[in-house]
């Protein structure tokens, strides 16, 4: 088959590579119709994430058609349309049962993190793909959901969801600010709404990104250039800041205005991936009453997400920016590495 | 009447008064019966807390009787023994609302803080107080629990609870860490069984305060001096961490500590007051789904507390070290004052 | 000034009576601008709540202006213009505590009910009325919110959420079987979306109240007339039944209905006031994980649903089909008694 | 080899059997040390329980030792010392990702059901047992658990703990009452303290019970053969109720007195097995903002049993009232059945 293969640093091909076969008896094999590039595939590209050796297949996003089941796959069977999980899951560690199989000891390795696609094994860049804990990891299309919303599902919208808006204890009638309307704000930014928050304020410096966000379901957008932009959010609730404060840059800037404009009592989410330490102002904070959550995504929360989709209450397709043929593979790679220029949010590659 | 006043860095005397009055229809005039000393007012001495001014009695803990009333207390009788809580409380603001009179927006000059009691008010360390919300600020006394016990319920035991062990979310089973067994520390060690922690591990630099945290109630107690101290906490876990690490101390070493033992998917519980800022090591957290919670006691508990007192589950008089009389009160400070010389913990103050 | 009062069963005037007066220093006087009829009203009408004495004046919903504040009314001015809470909150006790003031321990005789107002005290439906423990149950109008908006906030629309949606603990992606699309059941069809439901289903006997829900938000519609209802719900669920049931009727019959549509791990919300005793098929529903939930509103989250309305997220003026001046009172209740021939919903009458 | 066979009501016999086999490439066979019997095993010899089917091996309660894994099963194997939980979970349904594997989806013949065992296939009553779903059904057992300590975590403990004490929310402070002291009743008392309860009342006919309940944790005790029995459980609160009733007989006058004793804002449990409907005085309950909650066990807290055991904060080994030989397993069921008689609680049979 092909796949997009990782060959150090800097270095990609979409190339020729055996296919992927049943391994363990828990195994499926999935033809991938429906993938996607993620921010973290760049990361990867730069040689940023060590743990991705050279000859390694990327990708941890895919709506695919099983081809094959290992023995003791019972549930699922040759033909059905399917989610792939970005988190494989044993279902049977002490994380897998308390819904945390980010952390599962038995995925590869037993390294204790449930990322393994395009990470620790092969990915969903490719025609096809080795599926470990197949009951656990891959999630039964219901007709009428189209790839293109699918593919949301299995990893940007449960990570706006689950670290931004879940952690982050949203509440009917809350007042949240998202700061960084990439990607993963504007998932947090849809899907902020499944708690009743009452205002939800896009904090970008593009104010592109911002109309965007008001697509998706913000109510106030705030550029960030501008010096009294503290100001500007305080205005918006009673003066004493927001109830939710969703960090989606990672970088020490970003994160230090969550914990500024955060009200006592309130609730500090951070999504963004963060390379190096922030300074955390317990001097002002320690009184304050609040939490400060950080997580990476679960996708427990996938099939609660699809039900939604299927009702039409969420339509994760508007996220799609380009479409490419599976043989355009290093073209799609190319258009999402130059968003800034071509505007590219999700890029879609289909078979 | 005499009192404890302040005058200012350094400067404190045990001296004549005039009595407090009735200001406001909701207030309670208490004749303080029994009360103590807090880390918090040897702060105020040094004058690190510049909002309280040179006139100030000092004091927020005390039991006593109800000399007088406002016209709008119903709930509350002239003689009635009570508890003054250390946080005063409208009982009508959002915060108050959602109980967390911590940030009251209606206590002393609407600051949006409910310790106000030798702070922004005159305390509880002279013969009478003026409580003002007195319905919500003071707690009858059922017989049969003692001044010493009692008193221990106006701040410190609600503080180890609510900021301790309930913001770090302990649940049956679970493996606990107290950074630093002084007062606040033990306090959650004494609370830590009401949610049915499995170890409760105390960490300190002390042998005698470890000594102290197992008869209060901790399981194991590591000395944190020994160089391989985090190697012997994990030990005690699965090689993971700790379910729940509470920092009692205050200082940015033993706050990275906390984060150093937790496990994915615990909570850091931040007790100690800071002074300065912490370096907090997003690149190792992000992926962690961990919490970090901070806090100001709101004292919301005193009366759940003084149930499990009466019943005798919990013992708070054990925390007192040496009682004094009013008229010895400089004597009571030096000796706290002294602490690590004159092992004091808690000093009880009668009339 | 004019009121309704009741004068014994089947009896009632809109006639002169005494100004209100402050009685406790916790009093506002408050002109009422703008009120409603409840179902309650009716039964208190047919002599159906024998608290309910002659003379008393009527009414637990209202909007008007502050005219007259006790001394110890702080955060509330002459001029303001509020909500009335049909519930009324001492703020103290342990049940305003737990911000359950539907059993507050001292409002009016000390009852343990907080619904006082048409009831134990003089109510709404007058030109002016003595509303106890302001600061507790009255809530500031901001600018921008309707009369006929804010009204339903004093009772129904805090009914439908507390003790429907909150109550019933629905939650993002759940399917909701609302029984009963009377004035509260379509309350709670407009709130269960702050919780994310995926589907709300609305069963009733009558067509045009099946419509009605759908404009209030409901995706689906059964008309239990139909023999095979509780296929036609099982039908739009895996078969295993509703996440949430929430009885909105009163009566046996529908709250077997509510049994018989629940999943293993469901839960039963009775917002229904009942006037006799329902068999409860234990033999069934002890091994099906389930939770049976009862309530009196509390009106604890109307400044919550205020902020939405205000955010124009929620539209209660929707309720109002009818409207009355004040002297046209008794047509209002004409007219509100005969339903099921007016269609009335709910009725606004205004000074 | 050997075991307990049931061959329709009132008989069964303990005899030569084929040995299990592993039929799935999830199951292991485990070699029985130590086994009991539950009431439902009464229940069923009665003939109570119609799918259970004669030829069918008894049991659901289970220590052994692994003697042979199925090829999917990577986290166990042969010699290690296990628990066999009373519930099968396959870890990747709906109900098992919701921790709530009572309602397996699929366990033996997709029942939706997850107690199989002694039930839908051959059980623990047996010198070896084929477990299904081995890897979420077996729990390793540390050094120093003894197996009479450990088989208590099979059921009871973790009934009593999951469908008493958690589905009843109890929390610090609250003051419990436990309807009836048998063996189940007994493991709600014995698991109370693990929510901090102040105080723990059983009720019970019996006095030998009342005893045992005090030597089990409970605070007080109240014998309903006395009239006056709602007054004295009131007498130990405020007058107002019980935070919580656990029902634990599964008759009607037992469920109402629970829904008698319990305070507004209370929980109900049920914990009893009922054969009947009962009656739900919705009359006086719709007002009272209670919850009634029933339950059949999903064992998902057996680990976190185990660890308060293997630290000392739980003994159930104190259940134990006889112990048996297997070759006698005829005489523990005699026993067992002659309960009142021979005051047996939990029998144990060993190899």
């Amino acid at each position: 088959m092909k796949a997009l293969v990782y060959h150090g640093p800097g270095q990609k091909a979409w190339e020729e590579v055996p296919d992927p076969t049943i391994v363990e008896p828990t195994d499926a094999i999935v033809r991938v119709d429906t993938t996607t590039i993620c921010g973290t595939d760049l990361h990867i590209l730069k040689g940023d994430v060590p743990a991705v050796t050279p000859g390694r297949i990327l990708g941890h996003e895919g709506v695919g058609t099983i081809v094959e089941v290992g023995s003791a796959v019972g549930t699922l069977a040759v033909g059905d349309r399917v989610i792939v999980s970005c988190v494989s899951s044993c279902g049977s560690c002490s994380y897998c049962h308390q819904q945390l199989p980010s952390h599962c000891l038995n995925a590869e390795g037993a390294a204790g993190v449930g990322w393994i696609f395009g990470h620790l094994i092969d990915g969903t860049q490719a025609e096809f793909v080795r599926v470990p804990f197949a009951e656990n990891s891959l999630h039964k299309l219901p007709d009428g959901v189209s790839d293109e919303a699918a593919v949301m599902l299995s990893d940007i919208l449960p990570t706006g969801f689950e670290i931004g808006v879940r952690n982050g204890r949203v509440k009917p009638g809350d007042v949240v600010a998202v700061i960084g309307a990439g990607p993963v704000g504007l998932a947090v930014i849809m899907t902020a709404g499944l708690y009743g928050a009452a205002r939800v304020i896009a904090i970008d410096l593009d104010d592109n990104r911002l109309e965007l966000a008001k697509a998706f379901g913000a109510t106030d957008s705030v550029n960030s250039r501008a010096g009294e932009w503290a100001e500007q959010v305080l205005a918006m609730t009673d003066g004493l800041g927001v109830d939710v404060a969703i960090e989606a840059v990672g970088v020490p800037a970003t994160f230090d205005m969550a914990t500024e404009l955060i009200r006592p009592g309130g609730t500090v989410a951070n999504v963004g991936v963060h390379g190096r330490s922030v300074e955390l102002k317990l001097q002002d904070l320690w009184i304050k009453d609040v939490a400060i959550t950080t997580g990476l995504v679960s996708a427990t929360t996938t099939p609660m997400l699809l039900r939604l989709v299927a009702q039409g209450k969420l339509e994760p397709e508007r996220f799609v920016s380009h479409t490419f043929a599976m043989e355009d593979f290093m073209d799609a790679y190319d258009t999402f590495g130059r968003a800034a220029e071509t505007k590219a949010m999700k890029v879609i590659i289909k078979r």
